[in-house]
């Protein structure tokens, strides 16, 4: 069988393993040094698949930000990743190491790793969500990733939701995203200060991140159970829209933010039961992502296994 | 190469064609009599396929409302269609004619059929919207239906483009159905009456239809090419949703009110550019569908075609 080696491109880590029979038998995470722009890029990636390379190492998967050409292993203008613009990524790994060089979006081959070896498994349809900074995710159709005419498909995290809504960091209103990023949940949960004063421990000047909500949330805190109550209510229009465009057995949610599962999936599925069409017909589960921050990893290293015929 | 009959089963009318090389070469249409129940559905399926079968008639593709089990050729709890619940349709007039007969989702085949001679030639990845009563359509990717997993995949008209906005049919609120179907368009041009008072023809009297708004609009009245303005901008905002999460070549516009294109297109691009993700970039085409109330017999002709090898 041989092993291949999955790489991940964060704009802060870069993160490697060396993959055999689906199981990561060795890990590196170093710096990804994207604000050196390509070069220093290329050269981390290069010095840990040095470091992971064996003898029986036979392909390299890459999943990086932005639009990326599969087809040519093109990455084009990831954000993140200054001076990239058009970057024959696959091409210059490959002439350097001579191993074929697999190159994917980043939320793209976090879901096939979820659908290859994680909560996914055995869905010939299925959608990934990843809610952090952002909200990303992949599609798969008929058990192949959805990539669409521009590699531009599965932007699950800038549908409109909401057509007056407030402004996403896209440019468009009311995205998904715009609900259920980072951002709006920390904004969100301030405006809500005021209202549930005497109800909560959180203060006007307290610094307010996902993992205080998560954490106030444990202790029952009125404010934080009801911020994550419209987040999960969010969450659930979201996923509807999928579903009825898509139709999979499963959805999973991954990311940082899915950690306060406990508190949000409740309202996710009132919605989603009251909104979704056939919902008693259909086969649907919705289920937390189970490869955590390696899922990117194993997506990456599936697509040098799948495309390189390991 | 030999001939296939299209059939499309509508509420009202069934409507047949015999195709030859893509070309409907004789062409039925008779009342579908939904209200008599199944048996006279089938009866009068099985007329049309007596008249317009010949000899080298080598297989029949029907469309038909509802979750059509593509696989089995069965239809399950369609609208419109009283009695018939899950109903082996396939099976049924297949053991009667001894041909392969192949069934599919009717706003699916129309799509098929736009995809393979209509507007949509040459997309590896296209999106279908029909509008009319309802707002139906149907997906190609990778040059294949989107069906699902449960045959439930392209409700295209019951994805949410505002969260809390007005209930539609479906139980949902702000569905895409809810604004840009018929009742909506009608509903929003009786409220729009007061408001341009003297700017308008239309009295709070007048029976308001697509058509009298159309028409309307020929003769530039102000309140007609307002409400097809904002049915364009609606319109625009559900096909950037698409596009994220499909990313086609090529949408295509179909159905009656497509008719009123010149009135709303413009507003639908502008929304269009100012909404979607690396717009520049992407190839993406906007068109009107061009096989009208016939797509739906040439999907179904087509689906005859390559299901049975034609």
């Amino acid at each position: 069988m041989g092993t291949v080696i999955g790489i991940d491109i964060g704009g802060t880590f870069l993160k490697a393993g060396r993959c055999r029979n689906g199981e990561i038998e060795e890990f590196r995470e170093i710096p990804t040094e994207a604000e050196k722009g390509p070069d220093a890029v290329v050269n981390n990636i290069l010095r840990v698949i040095s470091e992971l390379a064996l003898e029986d190492t036979v392909a390299v998967g890459i999943g990086a930000p932005g639009m990326v050409d599969t087809t040519n292993g093109i990455v084009r203008y990831p954000p993140n990743l200054p001076g990239w613009e058009e970057f024959p990524l696959g091409r210059i790994i490959s002439e350097k190491i001579g191993l074929p060089v697999y190159v994917g979006n980043d939320a793209n081959l976090y879901a096939l790793g979820e659908w290859r070896w994680g909560a996914g498994q055995g869905a010939r349809y299925l959608v990934v969500l990843t809610l952090g900074t952002g909200v990303g995710g992949g599609i798969i159709i008929d058990s192949k990733l959805l990539v669409g005419a521009n590699f531009a498909a599965s932007e699950v995290g800038h549908i409109t939701i909401s057509a007056d809504g407030p402004y996403c960091k896209c440019g468009n209103r009311g995205c998904v995203e715009a609900f259920l990023g980072r951002d709006y949940l920390v904004t969100f949960a301030r405006r809500q200060i005021q209202k549930w004063h005497g109800h909560t421990e959180l203060s006007e000047d307290a610094e307010i991140t996902p993992k205080l909500l998560y954490e106030l949330a444990l202790k029952n805190d009125d404010l934080a159970l009801f911020v994550w109550r419209e987040y999960g209510r969010m969450l659930g229009i979201a996923i509807v829209n999928y579903v009825h465009i898509i139709d999979p057995e499963i959805v999973v949610i991954g990311g940082g933010i899915a950690n306060a599962w406990d508190f949000f999936i409740d309202s996710t599925l009132e919605e989603v039961r009251s909104r979704l069409m056939s919902f008693p017909s259909r086969k649907l589960k919705i289920k937390k992502g189970i490869l955590g921050n390696e899922a990117g990893i194993y997506g990456a290293a599936y697509l040098a296994m799948s495309e390189g015929n390991v």
